[in-house]
This record gives structure tokens, sequence and C-alpha cells, in this order.
């Protein structure tokens, strides 16, 4: 079974899961690297990383997946839809490796970049998007990106199997939350907590299956 | 030297610290006794409860303790002001032991409980209220007792050493933020953070000292 999944979504204590304001010199505004610092650190980031806690929930992110959703925001700063060579911010051989798409308003021509990377871009609710992709992941996982104005869609629609979550011990004060409209989320969920050494906290929402 | 001090300050994935709304019959709201059942099946709350992380933890809410300091939500629902009956939610013997100081506009003769405790009300900015209990606590340390606003004027005002949250796993939606306004609160503080077989996280703040 193809689930839906999110992986290293990394949010502040009062649950931003980037600042402001985004530019394409601050894609997290005045979050900067912050919210990323503990994935740094990793074997999965860095082969000189740690391989402890931190680096078990990071490396799951590309496991088993075939396809990825993202946000306009995720893909670039504000304006990219006017700039007819933007591919992102990841350069030739962006870290998908797999039909990415791109939730837009203005869509435009897929783009194939190296690596096994295909930006396709879409006007789509999150169910429609989701099947698209879950069809273009041949069987495997789809993950669902971010930002957190997607992520929260998805989990308000209540399309999300797998979340996993990393608290930051910062207070960012403003930015885009990630909680905003989900009361009682954790009814349709089975949630855990373990603090690593770093500093963070992960936390794992497992959708409940009906007895 | 006498410090200022927050214990056991339970709150939401989303930050609050109460649901809405609060009433006689409901102190903390929606949010029931969800954000407390963590320290209900603690030792410290019954003598048959566990003595592990969450135990250890609860139990310093009173060691060393010399006065406490609320805010006028924390003392009775709303319109409690007008009963010239109300003596609190907490019986004839208040869990305090100490004198204990009301934040309210509207100040009235003190009540002297049983146990140990004192009410008084006081009308008074943070700064002016803590000297006020400093002076009562007689050099023992000096707690800040909640609700949510009180515990976030006094961080703002930078008066507080040492802060210990408990992160619940529910995601309330609604109610009273601890965070709003403390941007950058991580400056001033050491930041714990340790999770519990219980599903809860303890988030400890100590003040840093200047090198």
């Amino acid at each position: 079974m193809s689930l839906t999944r999110i992986h290293n979504l990394s949010i502040s204590l009062d649950g931003f899961a980037t600042g402001e304001p985004q530019s394409a010199e601050a894609p997290f505004g005045h979050a900067g690297q912050r919210l990323h610092q503990w994935m740094f650190g990793t074997r999965f980031w860095d082969a000189s990383g740690t391989a402890g806690v931190d680096d078990a929930f990071a490396e799951r992110h590309s496991q088993g997946i075939g396809a990825e959703i993202m946000g306009a925001h995720k893909f670039g700063p504000p304006g990219w839809q006017d700039d007819r060579e933007w591919k992102g911010w990841w350069g030739p051989n962006p870290p998908f490796h797999t039909p990415t798409f791109v939730l837009t308003h203005h869509p435009r021509p897929s783009i194939e970049m190296e690596g096994g990377t295909t930006f396709h871009f879409l006007n789509a609710a999150p169910a429609e998007a989701l099947d698209t992709a879950r069809e273009a992941a041949n069987g495997l996982d789809v993950r669902i990106g971010g930002g957190p104005s997607v992520v929260r869609d998805f989990l308000a629609a209540g399309l999300v199997d797998h979340m996993h979550l990393v608290q930051v011990p910062i207070v960012l004060g403003r930015g885009v939350r990630i909680w905003d409209g989900l009361e009682a989320l954790e009814d349709a969920y089975d949630v855990e907590a373990v603090s690593s050494p770093s500093g963070v906290t992960h936390l794992t929402f497992t959708r409940r299956v009906a007895p």
C-alpha cells in the first residue's frame, strides 16, 4: 500500500516552520538556517556526521518515496512564476530524484533535471494532486514536502498517513505556523515524542487504523 | 539568592496553556483536564503514582518556594471579583502553603486560609509585584503560578530565572498561547528537552548567567 508521508519538517517551539519574510536570499526568512541545523550534523547530510537518533529519522526522508508534492513557496521566492528560467533552489541535480509536483496557480511545462527529478506544475486541490502523484510514484510512497501551508492543507483533508516533525528549541515569534486549523489532530494519530541529545525533539504522528 | 521560578506549566503542541472559554465548571475551557493528565499519574499527585521523570519534575513545584504570584484568571472564573465570598478554586486548604499574591485590578482585603496560604490582592506591574512577593518569601524563591498571560508578562519583562514547561501531545487549536510576543526567548536561556514514557516532553529554561 502506498502511503502519504511527511519527513524532517522542522518547527520552532511556537510552531513556525518558516520565518518571514521569504526572499531569494532568505528562503526561511528571519529563521535563517536555525530550523535545520540539527540535520546538518547528521550522516544523512554529511558523511562525517552523527549516526544517532537525528540521523535515523533524517534518512527516512528518501526511503521508499516515489514522488513528492510541494507548495509554490518551497519551489521559489515570491515572483518565481514570472521568471521563465527559474528551476528551483537546488541547482541542476535537486535532492528529490523522483517526479516532483509543484502546486501553483500558474502551471508551466514540466522541467526534467539531472538525477531523476522532474518538476511538474499542477493547479489542483490536495486530493487531486495526491492522485496524480500517487500514479507517478508507481507503487512507492508519496512525500508531502512542504512548506507549512501545504502540509496543513493535506492534514486538514485527512490525507496524511505518517508525519515526522522536528521541534527546535527556539521561539521564532512570526512566520507560518504548522498547527493552525488542526484542533484535535491527535484523535486520528498515535503521537510519539523523543528528545535527542542535540536538543531537538522528534515528533511522529502515525495514523490510527480502525480496529 | 532568591530565584523566580515557573513549574509544571502544561501546554499543548500548539502552545496553548488553557483552552476556552473559561468558566466555573471548566477552569481550562475545552482543554478539560487533558493538559494535566500526566501529573495525575505521578507520586507527587497520588501516593500510588509513578516516581519517574514526570514525578521528578512535578515535585519541584513546592521545593524552596516562599511565595506565589498568580493572575486573576487562575484565582477564579470570570466575574469572581463581584463575589465577595469567593476564596479560590481550592477549598479551605489551598495547595500553596505560602503567601500568594493575586494580580487584579480590583484588590480586596487579604484572606488567610488553612495550611499557610494567605491570599493577597495586588494591582501592580510584574516588577513591583515581584518585589512584594520576594519580600514575603523571606529568602526563599518566588513561583509565578500562571496562567499563561501572567507567565508571558513576567518572561517579557526578563524577570524569570527558571521555567519548566510540559508539552502534551494534543492540538488544542484555541485558548491562550504561552509563546506570543516572546521571539528569541532562547537567547537568554539554556533550553533542555526530555521526553517521558508518558508521552509528554519536559522543557526547562535556565537563565544564562553572563560569563
